[in-house]
């Protein structure tokens, strides 16, 4: 299926998909340090191992990863044009897996599949789900992930063909986690990495308020949003959306709130695994977020002194959250933006 | 003649050039890997073969080029203080050549000769022409360009000197295009590049509406402008203009405008040549701007699979532009912000 | 003393100090030449020498430096989680030596001392002293300087303890001035520097109007304290300050102005002492900043051409500024934004 024989590329519509078919992203990139040092210049990161050299050669590696949310943004990006130009919403992510860690010098290449379609009943757009997989330069899966959007129909109405739904896990098992081949927390640096909190001082089920709130700039989000060369219309165009504001990239709310947990949770060095995410409510310019986390789960990897939390973090419009997501009807507040479920990596005692 | 002995340097007026100067512009630049992930961040650029690495070797470069507007902008950026820091418009390009591509790593420094002087009847401005080269570390030339601007005299009147007015082509020819030494198409990914539109799929007098607008942000011109360290007033100071507002550099609407172009000449892969460009109206953050491009002329190079488009490219604020430039009067419309005249480098077949 | 027992830091009161206490900062940080690029992008900085590998080259060093303010605010900005993130005030600076210049690649992490502790009357604040160091990737001491911060306390009221004041030199003599080892200015290249203006053509209390202005937009700011992980809230939350404004860092004026001062100072190509300053009057988006230097002393460092200048640069929210620093009582004008005393090597002769 060639879309691009008219002049320009308008997208994909619902009838355009069908499952099994593979897509070839455009614009592979290759990742360098810069986008480090931009990473850094747009979020308030400060986790030791993306940001020293040395940090990260003390932990087994051959110099600091990039942000693994730099390779899921990149991922993602490539997907837009042929995924979600066109799309209403994005509904969902689950599965994604990180399967090799990402240096500056490599470059990201992106494929995805239609593993479901469901037609929505009202007749004008349908839910379109996808595997999408990233990989390297020597074509190693970097990235895996599932994701679901509703996309407009071409033609209103609703055809007699079956929906064809994927199997969707609620969260990774500790044995889909794939631990860097190298990655060695033994002779971890406390003082650099800013704490000595590790696997064994947090508890299933313990909150932590991450207390520090960022009010987003319009440039902030731009900026980064171009960076991964996500070209959605609704972010950078203030005539696609009836309001004429522009629509902060879900995965910047992301990348803004796990920077943001770095108090707290500092020594949560590495995102492993993605289980969940729902963008709640929308995010514009001038909107101040600040987060809290909660502790899903924990697994001792019993390797290198290596273990994995999971976390459940959330976003919120409101300094004031109390730590609360939803209203007794099971809502979310329409001060929650995020709601985010993965895996980190942790040094297991320190 | 050096104007630096007073304690700062006000700029040159019309009364201190002299056909024959040679001026050679402070502040070399050398330009990395950064200025590339800028670039991507600032603009929303999707062409392929400056994002990765690996698409750039498979055409046979040695490494991804710096895309060619980040040497137009550097190179112009250089001549600001001495040529335009105190002109009143920037009124033309002509014979734009680019002769040999630009690398991370590589160090520009960059010469002007004055080619041509005309005093206005005003007796208030002139027009200064100026011969532009930017060299590469190894010296050799690596963008030429031609450009008049009209600049402040220092006093006031018509003085009795004959104007010299140099010689400026229309376009380049096909044999004035220099095709960098193993750019080779021939074994080109359309996967990777987005698109199979060749040379061949292309007619002269062809337009294409790009479709998709960017509103822009005022840190996105004045990241931009510094990054080309063009120091001129009027771009960052609110005080230069009566209005106090920041005018935004000409050269970023080129960028923008050509990053957008993408959608529908996403196989453009290089500008080779600038044949002539009008900064229509000026343009303001907040402004949303629009592009469509006409097919000028075409080229089959008549090796490794390369030809070469002529493109008109235009940049309007207006979202229903409807592909017209100019009103009945031959004026430019108000919308309109750039009329832009270059050649691109495509695959001939694909 | 570990104040992260809790789940999250919120930071040191006065009562958490003690003299001789030696903090080490968390998230050391690889700096790269992407920094260069960013730092060009956020502020109008023209010297020849940070901006050209090859102009670096020609005076002796093995590659361009990154600028000595990069350095100053990386290493600041990890102070700040355990320095001033309950600061009230930043009060000063002393001493400040650059003693090994750093490029690309290497590594920086950063200790403090306690050097000095005083209560205040008002029994809610209190003034710390540290000597902050900052090493590379060897463990050599890249800069180090004495900072004093009004830090809240936990506890109301003043305690029956003594002050312990350290010494603090107004200025530093030439004696401690360290040239970088292999730096030479006896090739000088005044046309890629931009002026032939020298050591010998300053004299002791000349005085410089930079001239040039630049318009503070939102985004300068939020990029440039994130890029050098400075996490403090005043910064970033707009619900810091009862204002609802975004207090600009401190550290973004100075290097604003040391970009501005280029126009009458442009081979002042080193900052190699801070001997102190002052943020005398709150800066915030939409203030346009312009400068003016005096010239406080001179000293030939009688080696490879190299002498050095100490130079008063006072930025001023005011255009019409009239290099006056302040009223009749001796009190800083409301316009005026800094008040900065730094050693730069320049070329003796030229």
């Amino acid at each position: 299926m060639n879309l691009n024989n008219s002049d320009t590329n308008s997208g994909r519509f619902f009838e355009d998909y069908a499952v099994g078919d593979l897509i070839a992203h455009a614009t592979p990139r290759t990742l360098t340090e810069a986008d480090a040092s931009l990473y850094i210049s747009l979020y308030p990161t400060r986790f030791a191992l993306q940001s020293s050299k040395e940090f990260a050669k003390n932990c087994g590696l051959k110099d600091r990863p990039l942000d693994d949310l730099i390779v899921f943004h990149t991922v993602f990006g490539k997907t837009v044009p042929d995924i979600s130009i066109n799309a209403v919403a994005n509904l969902g992510y689950a599965e994604g897996k990180f399967s090799n860690t990402v240096f500056a010098g490599e470059t990201i290449s992106v494929t995805s599949e239609i593993i479901g379609l469901k037609q929505n009943s009202n007749g004008k757009t349908g839910i379109v789900y996808v595997n999408t997989r990233g990989k390297n330069s020597t074509g190693e899966t970097i990235l895996e992930y599932k994701r679901w959007v509703m996309v407009r129909k071409r033609f209103l109405g609703v055809k007699d063909i079956p929906s064809n739904l994927p199997h969707l896990k609620t969260s990774l098992d500790g044995s889909e986690l794939n631990i860097p081949e190298k990655l060695d927390f033994t002779k971890y640096d406390t003082n650099a990495a800013g704490s000595k909190k590790s696997f064994n001082d947090y508890r299933v089920g313990q909150l932590i308020d991450h207390i520090d709130g960022n009010t987003i700039c319009e440039a902030d989000h731009l900026f980064a949003t171009r960076l991964w060369q996500n070209n959605s219309k609704v972010h950078f165009d203030i005539n696609a959306r009836e309001d004429r504001k522009r629509l902060v990239y879900g995965g910047h709310v992301i990348s803004l709130v796990r920077a943001l947990s770095f108090n707290g949770l500092e020594n949560a060095q590495m995102i492993i695994g993605i289980n969940g995410g729902t963008h709640a409510n929308p995010v514009f310019a001038n909107d101040t977020i600040y987060c809290w986390s909660e502790v899903l789960d924990k697994i001792d990897l019993n390797i290198r002194n290596i273990a994995a939390l999971r976390l459940r973090t959330v976003g919120a419009k409101d300094k004031n959250h109390s730590m609360i997501v939803a209203s007794g009807d099971g809502k979310y507040l329409p001060s929650i933006v995020l709601d985010f479920d993965y895996w980190v990596l942790i040094p297991k005692g320190l």
